[in-house]
Order: structure tokens, then sequence, then C-alpha cells
């Protein structure tokens, strides 16, 4: 049970009620009061705010017990969480002070004037004169937002936010949330399109399937610079590495494993790609409807793909039909859709990632009983796979070489590069995927982004340290 | 005239040159070496940074001097303009580092999931939860960017970079540069609409007229959030503010005075209709064609509203010819349009705002010798004219109180604020206006406009400083 610390405002009616009377309701509904700040006191009233720690389920019951009490208005209640986005989480700076006329005339007018027309005269130059070379819109429509499906633009905006605050920290990576107040796909891509002289980059972000597939694919294709959709690559960008490290630690090799993949949504059909890319040869699609196979007639455009690649199976089925005998389990669909038993059926050292969120396809518990290696999107098991891993390191490298898209090489590189972070020696079931905090992560994607980006001809400038 | 350092890059073959040579050839062409780095050094050449103190018209000569030395590259040649420039002048930076995993989950998910779903079951906590209400977009299509006209998008970044800066060290405002790959209004119109939910206010900057127009009032009709075409009304603002002072200074009334203003484009309309909010009774709006005259047809609906104000004089004539007994002249036209013979023609104890840029409607030297209080837009006289004064305290107060639009009584409150940082006793010909470093104006507009927002209705919060 995770533990929460809230801040109670209340106004007190003195004469109704007094503080032993506060503190008494908030410990018996199991709230540990850790300190009282006075805001305002009368003689008849005072406004104070009530700091209490209680388990996250106490919190309804805490303030439901406050506001019982006569003589007591619970004017606000706020959560740590609730806190920390107060105002906002990301600010807009300037890099230096404009501290006389002197520094004003250079960066405003007249002197920008000067930079204006260099400008003008060299486009390119927009990249050493403006914040282009660092800069990434994160672009939502808010239409797929968590699991939380959706929600719009402006609910959207926190997430988005806190995606900006991990570019900076972790990549120096200056990102700026745009939340669309639009679904239709073609307005999209003409609004992001109109917008991006400013950016380096665009991180395309919990935009709903199968519009994100058109919306990334024609980006790349109308824009010079890089468009990456976090949530199909990044997730399947983790996905492989995990997996590499995981057949490192059974001891098999990706040309033999049979892999399922199920849920071909967003993120499936980027694992499936990144998979085939990587080398997996006998791969098994399932969405509902069951498996996806190769031969088959679909109108999902991406799975009329899957179903022309020869790596894929042909043998039709459920998934616990197909699962038999399968050496891999990938999951980014539903909750609890897989038992002990389905996953016993399952090859001997078998490896399963159930990343649905927020409740995996199969129970942790269950599952840690029956198979070799285990991984889930969560950050209270072993082997998180999160894409945070990703995308600060992935789009430092496309901004440090200006690439002028984001290949499968690049992200194949990406996925190595992860992997390698976990040194053989420190490898083994509870360890293949490296923290986000570990610091080698950027610094290691980055240089294989900019490698590979190099080597398929897409960087248009060398990086000093590359030279 | 204006110096400069700038830093020139010089790569040396030793067996050719040697540093005297370089230093008396700088010398020569009117240049002062302040310092030397030696950025790589090998036996038979070497790489150098030289910082060299020169007027500006100098640095051409110099670095051409230079060049034509044997053995001598010029790598590079940066100025002090150029350099602030270096990599762009904003950043998007945390305003609370993310230091463990516990953070994260507040700022990120999982913890974002119950901020965003509170943003979702009501939209107006984007203004408490989220970066809404402290953030400006400042929007561009390159079409009109300070003198210089129509030099597109990634050109006009610098300016909406350094307004950005401006917007943040004045008034903490949050402005992130939006720079369009449009010129078609509705596409304008549409892409700001769709990037809007993160917004807490529009300042649209350096777009032509009469596109303008149009832009502005459909976004104004259609967006919550204010819209404020800084060019059109900042300037504007700033013109009321320094005539009002002005005429304190030579003791006329503006219910009085009869003022020209020559140049009907953007700024011009708004400093019309300023003024007779303001209160003048008796106004010649002039352009190319001459005066706009009360009863005149016209296909500039702008120019066609004018000519049905009672207080628009409906006397036909050139500049020249209007110009005769007028109190006050506000110029926002082209250089070197009036002579020193037709300001004389002007009552006793004229006012000349000459705003032309870089070069005013009239020399300044010329001006000065036949008028009582005269004003620019540049830097090196008094007096100037300068919209820096306006945009951070208007969006600051539009900000704080949640204005859903700014009005006429906001912006002439504006003005007015302005005017009042000049007190009666500093008051004279060579002070009507404060300096855009004075520590009272943000503050001073900030409190006017909200003040204004309220009493009009359109204040969506009352601030704490006004309960």
């Amino acid at each position: 049970m995770a533990y929460n610390s809230i801040i109670v405002r209340l106004e007190m009616n003195h004469e109704l009620v007094n503080f032993g009377e506060v503190a008494s309701t908030v410990s018996k509904a199991g709230g540990d009061i850790r300190s009282i700040d006075v805001i305002r006191s009368g003689q008849h009233n005072s406004v104070r705010d009530i700091t209490i720690h209680a388990a996250d389920d106490k919190e309804r019951e805490i303030t439901e017990a406050l506001r019982s009490l006569p003589g007591i208005v619970v004017v606000n209640v706020s959560d740590q969480t609730f806190l920390a986005h107060l105002g906002g989480k990301i600010e807009v700076a300037p890099r230096q002070p404009i501290k006389n006329r002197d520094d004003l005339s250079k960066v405003y007018t007249p002197g920008v004037a000067r930079v204006s027309t260099a400008i003008h005269e060299n486009p390119d130059k927009a990249y050493s004169l403006t914040i282009k070379r660092n800069t990434v819109a994160v672009v939502t429509d808010g239409t797929a937002v968590l699991g939380l499906g959706d929600i719009g633009p402006k609910a959207a905006a926190p997430v988005m936010e806190g995606k900006a605050m991990l570019f900076k920290q972790l990549a120096g990576v200056d990102a700026f949330p745009i939340c669309l107040d639009t679904k239709d796909t073609e307005e999209i891509i003409r609004t992001i399109k109109a917008i991006s002289p400013i950016f380096g980059g665009i991180n395309l972000e919990d935009i709903s399937s199968p519009r994100c597939f058109e919306i990334e694919r024609r980006l790349d294709e109308e824009l010079d610079i890089p468009v990456f959709h976090d949530d199909q690559h990044g997730t399947a960008i983790v996905v492989v590495a995990g997996l590499l490290n995981a057949l490192k630690v059974v001891g098999k090799r990706i040309e033999h494993v049979r892999v399922i993949v199920n849920g071909i949504g967003a993120a499936g059909v980027s694992i499936c790609k990144m998979l085939l890319a990587a080398g997996v040869t006998r791969l098994v699609p399932v969405d509902r409807e069951g498996a996806i196979v190769r031969g088959g007639q679909y109108d999902h455009p991406m799975w009329a793909w899957l179903a022309e690649q020869p790596q894929v199976e042909a043998v039709q089925g459920t998934l616990q039909e197909v699962i038999d005998g399968a050496d891999v389990f990938i999951g980014v669909s539903r909750g609890n859709i897989l038992s002990a038993d389905d996953v016993s059926r399952m090859a001997e050292n078998r490896i399963v990632f159930a990343m649905a969120n927020p409740t995996p396809e199969i129970e942790p518990e269950e599952a840690l009983k029956v198979v070799r290696v285990f991984a889930t999107g969560r950050s209270d098991y072993p082997n998180q796979i999160n894409n945070v891993l990703v995308f600060p390191g992935m789009f430092r490298g496309a901004l440090d070489c200006r690439a002028k898209t984001i290949n499968e090489p690049m992200k194949l590189a990406a996925a190595r590069a992860i992997a390698a972070v976990v040194k053989a020696e420190e490898r083994h079931e509870q360890y293949i995927i490296p923290s986000i905090f570990n610091d080698q992560v950027v610094p290691n994607v980055r240089r294989a982004v900019i490698e590979a980006a190099i080597l398929t001809g897409v960087a248009r400038r060398i990086p000093p340290d590359f030279r």
C-alpha cells in the first residue's frame, strides 16, 4: 500500500470545536498529523493547514470524518502529487539575463535584426542561432492518455509536462507540450507542419490507434525533422532491449525462439516490426480475434503488412491455443487475460513481458511461480519496461546529428545500447533492464543513435565527438 | 557610431605569417585586439580566437584585411550579437528537479493519472494544475518582422525568443515562440485554435496588415483566452501614454487638440481607436493617398470604420496640407517624409512622435529645433516609444485575473498606468515615457489592467491582492 501526505485546509469555529477533537478524528480515521500551519487566526475562527500522512485508501475517510465534525469547514484538500503540479511543472526561461540596454540591443531590437537577416539568407542557420537545435515538441491530441483513454488535450497536459521535465533533466533537451484541440488526422498533420519551424524534432504522444500510424508516417515524409511516436517505438525499443538480455539469461538465440505478441495496437505493431528487424524468425501476433496469420486478409493496414511477412506463422488459433510451446510472450493488451496454466504450456525457460497498464496480463505473483524471466510496465516489480529509457537519449542523438528522420536501424541501435548498459556479470533474471536513473543510459543511447544515423545517411551533421 | 566586439577564428600557417603581422593588420584596419585564445596549436599551424573591439562599420574592413594576409585562413567571424544567439536564447526547464522514484511517480506515471483525471472531470483545473495559468504563445507567421518585412518563420524566431526572454524577466510570464509555416489567414486561425489548450494567452506578433486584423478579431471571438496583437496595441498604448504626458508638458487638453496619425496600418489603426477612446475629438488619419475623411468610401474595413467616426475630420488633403495647424503628429509610416518646414506649420507647442523604424519620419536633429516634445522608436534619443513597456505587464495582469479577452478599457488603463509612472515633478519635454528598466512599469500596468478587467466583467478570477 502506498502512503502519501495530504494537506487539509480547515476553517475552525472555536466555539464549536477544538483542535484536540480534530487530532483525534484524524487519528481514528487512520491518519498521522505531521504538521500544522496557522494561515489566519481570528477571535472566533481560524484557518489551518494540517499535513496528514496516510495510506492512499484512507484519504477519503479522513476528509469525510473531518467534514462531519461540527464547526469545521474543509476548505481544500491537497495531496503531494497535486501540490507538485500547482502552477505547472515547467517554465520557459532566458538562458542569459538581460542586464542592461546593451544586452537588450543584442538579444532584441535593433541587434536581433542582423541575426534574423542571416537566417533569412541561409535558413540552415536556424540550427545555430535559434532554439531549433535543442527543442522538441511533445504533441498529443489527448485521445489515448496513459490507461485513461480519450480525456482531451487539457487533461493530457500534465503528462506532457512530465515528459518535458524528463527530456530536460535526463538529456538536456528543451521540450514543450503542444496539446491539440482536434482529433482530425488531416488537421493534426496540418497543425504540426504549420508549427514545425521552431522545432528540431516532434515527439508524438498518446494519440490513439490507428490514426497514430498515418499521422506519424505522413509527418515523417513531409517534414525534414525527426518524428517519433513514443507510445509505439519507445515501448518497442525497451521491449527489444529487455528481450535481448532475457534471451542471454535463459541461453536462447533470437533466431530460434517462437514469440507471441498480444495486442496489435500502436505499441504491438512497432514491437513486431522491431522483433523482425532484430532477427526473430517465428512470430505470432495476436489480437482479440486470435492470431494474425501469414496469408490472411485484414482491413487494418498494419495487420495486412504483418500477414505478408515470411516470419509470421500461418497457424490460426486463440491466444490460449497459440501460446502452447512459445518461448516468449509479450503482452501490450489487457489485464488478467492469462492464467498460470496458460503460461505453463509455454516452452521451458519461458520469458513473459506482461505490460498491460495498470494491471498486467497475468498477476505477477502467479507469473513469477511459472516463468524464468518476468517483466512488467510497473515500478513495483523488477524489470520495468519503461520508455523513459528511450526518448531522452533518442532525441539527444537525433538532435545532435540533425537526423532527418528516426529510422529502424536507429531504433534497433537504441535497443542494443540500452541492453548493453546491463553488464554480463550483472545480468540475471531480476535485472535485464537498467534503471531510468542509471546515468549511462542516455549517453549510450545517444551514441548508438548517432552512429546508426551516420551509417544510414540520415545525419546532416557529424557531432564533434564523432569527428 | 556603435562599437561591438567581434571574435575572429584564424588558422595561421607559422611559416608564412607571424602574430605581429596579424596584430598590426587589425590595428591598421581600425580594430583593437582585446584578447587571444589559442584553440589548437601544432608545429606548422595554430588556430586562435582573436577578440577585436571595433566600430560597427570597421568589421568588414578588418576581416577583409586578415583574409588578404598570406598564411591566414579566417575560419569564422562571430560578433557578440551572434554569440548571444548561439543555441537559442531560451530554455524549457523543470520548475522542480526529479530527484528520485518517489518524485517521478508524482510528476509522471502513475501519480500524474490522478491529476489528469481531475482536469478531465473539471477542465477549469487546467489553470491550477498545468502551465496554462502562466503561459503565453508568441505567434508569428514571419510576414512583417521588425523593418525587415516577410522574412519567414525561421528568420522571425530570434525576435520571438527575445520577446519570450523579456516576458519572463520583466513579468515572470512563460512565453513560447510559435513560428508558423503558413501565411493563410484561415489556416493561421485554425492552427492557433488547435494549439490553444496549453496556453493562457496568445500574443500575435509581426503578422502583416490587413490579415492581422481578421486573425486577431476571429481568435478573440472564438477563443476564451486573451489575444493581443502587440504590433497594433502595444505601440498604440505607449503612444497614448506618451501623449498623455506630452500634453501635460505643453499644457493642452486631449479634448482640444487636433491630431494627425500618419500610416494607417496595423499600429496606426489601433492608435486611432485608442486616441478616440482617450477623448480625442479632432482626428486626421493619413495614409499614402492622403487624409482618410469622414464620410469617405474605403475598401479597407478599418479605414471604412474610421470614416464613420464623428471625431474624424471631413477635410481632404495630403499630409503636407492637413498638417497645417495640427497640435500633434504621430507617425508610424516611413522615414524622412516630413521636413522641418512641414512641422513648422503645426500649431505652437507642437508634439511630434516620429516612429518609423529605423529612420524616423523626420530627422531627429531637424525636428528637435522646431518641436516642443519629440519622441521616436529609437533608444538613442529621449522618449523612446517602446512596446516592451506594455506586453509584460498586460499579460501579467490578464493571466492573473484570467481575463477572457483584452478589451479597450484594459488597453487605455495600461496607457494611463505607464504615463503615471512618470511623476508630475519629473515630467518634462525629455521625459514623458519611463524606461523599460523602470521596475514600477510592470506592476503598475498589471494592477490597472486587472482593475479594468474586473470593472468590465471580463475577469474570471479576483487575484488575492484585489480581494
